[in-house]
């Protein structure tokens, strides 16, 4: 197996959806912190391994990709054997999981990364926030969160009966919501509750966490 | 086969990007018209197939989908064997065809959606636009479109040498931009231009348009 390489910032969620992923199917790789604060992001080399001068880059040998849920669908797909199984072989179980991946992506995150710029990343480096803009993504986000209440009631994890990648590309926004004043919107659904504390307390989770300095 | 349904609109681009994976893969479906302007996308009983009330849905005998690209993956999956190949087999190239998929996705779609609203939709309506919004999100298209001709010029596909499943979730809103004052930053670049044309000439996207009320 060649030397995996994951080009990225600790604090960068799409940077800890790759890690752990990498931790869940207990690959070992390289990482090389790229520094944000300087603007590395937007420059050579990072910008030849990423077009949009995004974080995380990855590497497989002479694999080069970019886009994080690209990347985590890579890893769970060319390591299925390794580690956790983060994915179903059942054609159907497989759409549903699609479907929900595909939510997180255009309803959640859309919603939960502007939540996590103003409420966690902006406090962390002391720029005060935009009220307007929390208010407006907390509505949208309590909005999706009835949906997930109604599904997680359904099932024990979005994709089914278990854990899936679905589940883990959740994990890095819930990161910094679940420390801000947003955490009253999941803690007020017992069903997003049970399952915002049953992922969050995943080894791989806290393998990625350690990666953030102090 | 048990019958497939789609409930969605035709003038809808992420419906047309359903119907448009059925008829490369020659597969009969029933289709459903939801009327967007009455509302009935927000109401039951479209609600209980998407409880985010946007088109399309899909059924597939007792399988219930929503969101186009969990869809047409699905549809990709399940009916592999059926019209055109749009996928790889090969790992490698299944992960840079997942690079450029979530390019579109995350990258050209959040913009072109945008001037697909202003430029497309309300012109069809006659709801005036706002040049602000248009002004923004070309000043991104055209930046997005650079990493496109660069991608064009080394492969004839985003995926490789062939028409997959990531030029395809491009085809509707192309079908509206290069209607509109848009077609210029298209037109300006010759890879991308030549990609755009051969795209839309596919005889499966010509059956997508005739669905189109005129």
């Amino acid at each position: 197996m060649a030397t995996i390489k994951v080009h990225g910032s600790p604090y960068s969620t799409a940077t800890m959806r790759v890690t752990a992923t990498l931790y869940e199917k207990q690959i070992e790789f390289e990482f090389f912190n790229i520094n944000m604060r300087n603007g590395e992001h937007k420059k050579e080399p990072f910008i030849s391994l990423n077009p949009f001068g995004q974080v995380p880059a990855f590497e497989d040998g002479d694999l080069k990709l970019f886009e994080s849920r690209a990347i985590t669908q890579y890893i769970n797909h060319e390591y299925a054997d390794k580690g956790t199984k983060l994915t179903s072989s059942d054609s159907k179980k497989l759409a549903i999981m699609g479907v929900w991946s595909e939510v997180e992506s255009h309803h959640f995150d859309q919603v939960a990364s502007k939540l996590v710029w103003e409420l966690g990343i902006k406090t962390l480096f002391g720029i005060p926030l935009d009220p307007k803009i929390v208010e407006e993504n907390e509505a949208k986000l309590d909005s999706i969160l009835d949906v997930y209440e109604k599904r997680l009631s359904e099932s024990k994890y979005f994709g089914g009966d278990s854990f899936t990648l679905v589940d883990l590309h959740h994990l890095p926004p819930l990161h910094y919501l679940m420390k801000s004043q947003s955490k009253k919107l999941f803690e007020s659904r017992p069903h997003v509750s049970a399952w915002v504390a049953d992922i969050t307390a995943r080894p791989a989770w806290s393998e990625v966490l350690a990666m953030i300095p102090n």
